[in-house]
């Protein structure tokens, strides 16, 4: 069956539509309570009743999404359609700007005796020594009319960006995966990934030149090019004007990626949830980012993610008392405390609109989602309700 | 992924299908009790817990439907593919036959000084007036090889249907869409279409000629060009002779449209269900349409719903006594009170079927339908259901 193109039946409205992500929110109901049932939340539990609950799959049942497809499905674009490459989540984790020119890679320093990559890792260099090292590597700043910009991330690791005309992703990794192998190059996988390719190891060459004199990382890999989607931006597609609030470059990096503004108010639920207040009436749409439970999942840490929960609940009167139109709650993917990853399960969601059912369950876990209102509905299928919720969509055929 | 053509699988049967549209039955359950929860349906109640439940989404997941693509989805035709225009729409609503060769179009009288339409409406011009200009433009019968038939609407609105080879709806209005402004002739969009264009811009030409002494219908506008959708008749689809019953000129014309025999029994549930138990034996399959539910929700009418849905409740006995193999009730969209509008809230669903389980439910109310075993489903999905469970569907494969 077809699917309607959304956005061709959008209509400009005044509501007001907040999406709190609540990164690996879900976790599985076994043995012991999930931290979403365990958690002491008062505030949550005042609105559930009033709200529709439901379960959400970002990418596809039994699929586990990453943050890049997870955040795409939320934001209503297919992340089957829509790829965000591996350099680029790399690139954005990092902070940089990526824009429709640029192509990004994941860089590593290593160790390179005669033509042999005898450590991957360089031995595992310290951040601070990365930081130096790139500072060495500013210099080459372009190669032909491409424009180069590095960034260190941690230990041996660092972000490659080019930016030009003609640049593809179609290029094989200039990394030989394992230590002890030979130096592999980057070959083009389509004639029009030549450029790129002769770029890639040319910089390779340059950089080892400069490297030449250290004693461990004395070359460089490059791998996961990945380019720009080139996506039609979130605030023309929907007609609303966004902002992404969020502490981790990453989930600031795939706001700017589908045209959000971006906001970084620094460490703490209670700033995340003030900033929001604060730019209340300058926005259409806002999309809160909060990190921890993500990480306390992939901890194994089952006490400090219900801790988190709790702070989440403790502040959610400043997004509450703003009574905007539509308050979604939910997650990118679920991060079980028992499997210490991402995982397939579906995503615990809440909406509470006007115009949206109040289900009445009285709590929001993982169980009472499983009764709820909204079913189990696809990633991509978010937007829509949210929208439609924000009287926000006309309707289709006569 | 790709879908069954279910035709592929049907199979002869002896079966006989019920399937009741209680147009805009659903409703939002927040402070109050919505209609079906309200309203004292012991009939209804009876069949209920024997009966499998379910939502449906006629055409995606938050997306209001209009009639068109909302009745096109319960008899299983793609919605996103298969378009009823808003001329098409406006013909079936005043009762005129459209096959594969008509070409339809919304009219408005206009009133025009020199090359401006100071008027869109003519002044709304009575219904009356529109019948007598009506029969003055009956005149025109024919354009080169292309038959014109024209029905008056409302006030100053009339349709009007071109027959003939090689018409397209790939045309602009000629309509200036506001008062006020010049003139507009068809444009064609597409090569195939300039005759439709030449033949819309002659007809408006010899309109003029014809009102020229009218004191303010003295011209004519016409919009909303829809071919038919040329789709397969249902009862070539699915091997079922199939009634369509119903008070309301477009509900006819849409089974009209889909090949359905239709049938008017005029005003009352009561005749419209006696006419199913009169042909009861005739046909496979029954389309039962009931358009005040509809209508009190778009009047925002809380009380009337709830009366109408106890006038169906009370005679519901007279479908439920012919024991149709399967009966299933729904609607082709919510029309909530509270939004006074369709909207895109799931349908209820109820099927009553010796194949289907028996949930255990105790009424038909929106909040119950989450708890169904057909769990949240697409418009396109129902036809497959109501097939299989008269068992007239293949297996698939081997």
């Amino acid at each position: 069956m077809g699917r309607l193109i959304v956005e061709d039946l959008i209509t400009e409205g005044k509501s007001k539509i907040c999406l709190l992500v609540i990164d690996g929110l879900g976790d599985i109901p076994k043995d012991r309570p999930t931290p979403l049932e365990a958690a002491q939340t008062p505030n949550l539990d005042a609105i559930t009743p009033k709200s529709a609950l439901g379960l959400l799959d970002p990418v596809q049942v039994g699929v586990t999404p990453g943050s890049g497809p997870g955040h795409l499905a939320l934001f209503g674009y297919d992340p089957i359609r829509y790829k965000i490459g591996r350099g680029l989540l790399e690139a954005l984790g990092v902070g940089i700007e990526v824009g429709p020119l640029d192509l990004c890679l994941r860089a590593n320093f290593a160790t390179k005796e005669g033509e042999i990559v005898v450590d991957r890792r360089a031995g595992r260099i310290t951040t601070e020594e990365c930081v130096r090292l790139c500072q060495k590597l500013e210099g080459i700043d372009h190669i032909e009319d491409v424009r180069i910009r590095i960034r260190p991330g941690k230990e041996h690791r660092f972000v490659v960006v080019f930016t030009g005309e003609g640049l593809s992703d179609a290029v094989t990794d200039a990394d030989p995966q394992r230590s002890g192998k030979e130096l592999v190059k980057a070959e083009p996988l389509t004639s029009k990934a030549e450029k790129t390719a002769r770029i890639i190891n040319q910089y390779i060459s340059m950089s080892a030149d400069i490297l030449k004199g250290e004693p461990r990382a004395n070359f460089i890999l490059l791998r996961g090019a990945a380019a720009h989607p080139k996506l039609r931006s979130f605030p023309d597609r929907y007609r609303m004007k966004a902002l992404a609030i969020a502490t981790f470059p990453m989930y600031l990096g795939i706001g700017k990626l589908v045209g959000m503004e971006t906001l970084n108010p620094g460490p703490g639920i209670t700033q995340l949830f003030v900033s929001y207040q604060k730019n209340y009436d300058d926005y259409d749409f806002f999309y809160i980012h909060i990190k921890e439970t993500d990480k306390a999942g992939e901890d194994g840490n089952y006490e400090e993610k219900i801790r988190i929960i709790e702070d989440i609940d403790h502040n959610l009167h400043i997004l509450v008392d703003k009574a905007p139109d539509v308050l979604a709650i939910t997650a990118d993917h679920s991060t079980p405390v028992s499997l210490r990853s991402h995982s397939w399960h579906p995503c615990p969601i809440l909406i509470h609109s006007r115009y949206l059912p109040s289900d009445g369950l009285n709590r929001f876990t993982e169980k009472n989602c499983c009764l709820g209102s909204l079913g189990r509905i696809a990633g991509i299928d978010l937007m829509p309700i949210l929208l439609a919720s924000g009287l926000r969509l006309k309707k289709y055929g006569a």
